[in-house]
């Protein structure tokens, strides 16, 4: 995807070789204008599969799920990280390691907002490790939901987490697969 | 709001005379044709004004403004509440108490994002007491930014936050108003 790459050559800040910051459009400060060619591509690359429900996780991943969602027609669901008062006691919950915040943490989804006839596309902001993607597939499961694919915005493609899901023949899509940072230099894969 | 009120009495869960649910729609599982709409009545109610962006608070605010964003054409920016390995070190920062998760918390914006040429428009879900909204204010302040309004989809008409914002000038549209629940019934304010 040209202008998401453009954009991350142009605003994207690298911290030695494996850490790129894109918190000036995607996850701190966000365009919506490209967040919504970046719903529009999503939205032609799983074209051919039925999506019923877009599931993502708080908070990076919501302004992208839910502008994707304009554009697929669907709901829109975030699993939550932190026990809120306000979320249903009957949930659909696993667990979460973040090398980013350094803890494991619990994702929970409501009963009420996953069934078994949905058929579940993932969005998320980035794919590193793979365990908050592996987390949401697994809240998938427990909804004995169809998982209709993955979206990614930024792959890191020196990290295992493309690697896991492809060899789990997971339908993953990432717009963008970055190599590691040599001199802070930020290059793609093809 | 029509549709908005509609949505609200359809599919609000209330509890007791002050609690209204309505993660269907709003902040957990979301609309994102109601929030289209929802974006585009917040464009016309503050299209007297200058936005040079939107700010609102992880995690329920970050759909509405990002759709919002779209209508407006302006960068949206959440403030963080948790310390994350990825945010910027020079951060305008305040405490927010929430009743719904009974704790206090920090809220943080990268100096990046705001500065003292912006005119913000602070965008939430709902108001209640009003903390997480004087505390979006406080960092808006902070930065030396102009405060262009405050929009927000469920002001709750039975807490002090609407009254505070408004003895204090404060440019407020509440897309709909809520009065305390009588016998699990859901009325609006006009």
């Amino acid at each position: 995807m040209k202008l998401l790459k453009e954009k991350i050559i142009k605003e994207g800040r690298v911290t030695g070789e494996e850490i790129l910051k894109v918190d000036s459009f995607l996850n701190h400060q966000i365009d919506p204008l490209l967040l919504n060619e970046i719903g529009k591509e999503f939205q032609k690359r799983f074209s051919n599969v039925k999506v019923t429900k877009i599931l993502t996780i708080e908070a990076s991943g919501i302004a992208i799920a839910a502008i994707a969602g304009l554009h697929f027609n669907v709901p829109v669901v975030f699993a939550k990280k932190v026990a809120s008062k306000n979320l249903d006691k009957e949930t659909y919950k696993t667990q979460v390691y973040s090398f980013t915040k350094g803890k494991t943490y619990d994702i929970q989804v409501s009963k009420r907002y996953l069934n078994s006839e949905d058929y579940i596309l993932i969005l998320d902001d980035f794919l590193a490790n793979g365990r908050a993607s592996i987390g949401l597939i697994e809240l998938v499961k427990q909804a004995n939901a169809t998982l209709a694919g993955v979206g990614i915005v930024i792959e890191k493609g020196f990290q295992e987490g493309g690697e896991i899901l492809r060899n789990n023949n997971v339908n993953l899509q990432s717009l963008t697969v970055v190599n590691k940072f040599k001199n802070g230099e930020i290059t793609f894969k093809n």
